[in-house]
């Protein structure tokens, strides 16, 4: 028998998010404000991130956040220069980042190893603070997320979110980012209020086997989270896209009802997801959407309605939430154990 | 009735990949020559590339070959940071690359845009050399394939490629390089030998609906763009990895006769994904192998088997040719039109 969906680690540590991040924001992260120092001091312009799995997807929010609000170039790691080839790129002059909930990964350990020993400055963001690549860091940014028991990563992805965040309204002086995280942790624990919703929504999805998730911009990453989740939790075949690179080929994929999942929360990408949400309507496909934007709730066919009144810089870290449940009781529905899908383990040993 | 698959566009294009590359290597390429000298008199390390699609493939293949052979950091560019945020990060030092077959995608042009108003060099590789992408950058690298009539980008994909291996080349004193592009020609050659088996196998795949493509380090790139060309011209949903990363996660969806491609000619990663077939096949995948390596080729269920002498930087070059002849035939196979699938223009006009 399968135990209740409440008794798991997953369904615990989804609703364990709002402490986690109330506390980042909410308490002095004087590792955060050394590493806005040493950036600003040695005039750092180039962060290199190495990380894996729900992990990118936090270094994906990162380019995004980083580039428009601190007008830094972010580069996502290609490991294997570093491990499997041996030839890493020059990163003089670069901040170099792994984030790892674990910080076991060897590849990952191996990236931060080399920037040191080329005399970049690093900076790992983990939840193990002992780990080895906390140790080989010059500067750690403590998750203090509690243990992840679940092999599905949650709550140390929104912690990684918030983390960068607050690195970001660091190295900015403007006062307005910093009263929009104070806002946030009020705002995390209103998305629970969907969840009844997105109980009965997943048996819609019973027998899906493929989707899409479409997200741009900020929410580029939750796309990618998204589809991660999915497809670890409940086996779907789930593609991430931004709304622009679906249009340059994928989009011949839609057909009558492929189910086309939009992450779509108020900002700047509005009329670019209402145009994408015309074109695979004129495909038949079935949308669904996650935003707090009418225009585009209005479009679809059916809604996850996120709470309204996030920037669009912090709404990566309220709109991954219905997402995250909704592959866990998709998932549940399905019978999955979702505290132990098949073929994962928590610290994964690649090179 | 169907045109007979010779006389579509994308068969004759696929057929000039030969005469096309062996036009780029013989013929002296003055402005491969030219931006090698503005890269070393400026000292530029850092290269930022703007490209959507098949392009945007070739970029990834830049990534590992910049890296790997002359230590530059490539990055590729977030182009929403440009058109839609309008908040772009500092170039100042890079250099900026666009890569567009059409050299007409309004977001590459907007990225190379501001790197030129940042005072960045830059530079255009397209297969139109009077396009807008062309006339705003420094340097204009002319792909010189003919005119793609094709839907499906291929022979400007090969060019796309080869022209970033001269530009390596080209920056790195090593005569060995040299030679290995000397000899590529008569490889591409030689793949077609291929395309009677690849005929024939594609019958086994009529009826897949879903599959997986892994690449990994210089084949990451041709994961990638076998991906596309299946979901562009076959409409089946096919994800890339890199074996690591599906190690994190996704290999949960393998499933009894999941259908797994793997691209893996010789080189370094030979043991990497030696070990991810042993992995798929405990989860009983079907492997078809990409390769003209003999332990990958036994180990596989189905095998297009590569010509070898293939060094491993140039063998994206080589590996993708039988890719982009499964996905034809697999589509002809199909009864889809090759040259008109669905869902695609020629030049998609996204910000």
């Amino acid at each position: 028998m399968m135990r209740p969906i409440q008794n798991t680690h997953l369904f615990k540590e989804i609703h364990q998010q709002p402490e986690v991040i109330r506390e980042l924001v909410s308490q002095p992260q004087t590792a955060v404000t050394e590493l806005a120092d040493q950036i600003r001091s040695h005039a750092i312009k180039q962060i290199f991130i190495a990380a894996r799995g729900t992990s990118d997807n936090a270094g994906r929010y990162a380019q995004y956040l980083l580039g428009a609000h601190n007008r830094m170039v972010v580069t996502l790691a290609t490991p294997s220069l570093f491990t499997i080839y041996q030839q890493p790129p020059d990163l003089s002059g670069t901040l170099v980042v792994g984030i790892s909930q674990s910080g076991k990964s060897p590849d990952i350990v191996s990236v931060l190893a080399e920037g040191k020993q080329q005399g970049a400055l690093t900076a790992a963001i983990t939840n193990l603070p002992n780990s080895d690549l906390a140790t080989i860091a010059d500067i750690v940014l403590d998750l203090n997320a509690g243990e992840e028991l679940s092999l599905a990563a949650t709550k140390t992805y929104t912690a990684q979110l918030t983390t960068l965040a607050l690195l970001s309204a660091e190295l900015d002086p403007s006062q307005t980012y910093r009263q929009d995280l104070q806002a946030l942790p009020q705002r995390v624990e209103q998305v629970f209020a969907l969840e009844e919703h997105v109980r009965h929504l997943v048996e819609r999805y019973r027998y899906m086997t493929k989707c899409t998730v479409i997200g741009r911009g900020f929410n580029y990453a939750s796309a990618f989270e998204f589809s991660l989740k999915m497809k670890e939790l409940t086996y779907t075949i789930a593609e991430p896209y931004s709304s622009a690179d679906f249009l340059h080929g994928p989009v011949a994929l839609v057909e009558r009802g492929f189910p086309v999942f939009i992450v779509g929360p108020s900002g700047k990408m509005v009329p670019e997801l209402k145009a994408t949400v015309d074109k695979v309507k004129e495909r038949y496909a079935e949308v669904v959407m996650l935003s707090d934007q009418q225009d585009l709730l209005a479009m679809a066919d059916h809604n996850l309605v996120l709470p309204s009144g996030v920037p669009e810089w912090l709404s990566p870290i309220t709109a991954i939430i219905p997402a995250q449940m909704f592959a866990m009781y998709l998932a549940n529905t399905r019978g999955f154990d979702v505290d132990n899908p098949r073929g994962l383990h928590k610290v994964t040993e690649t090179w």
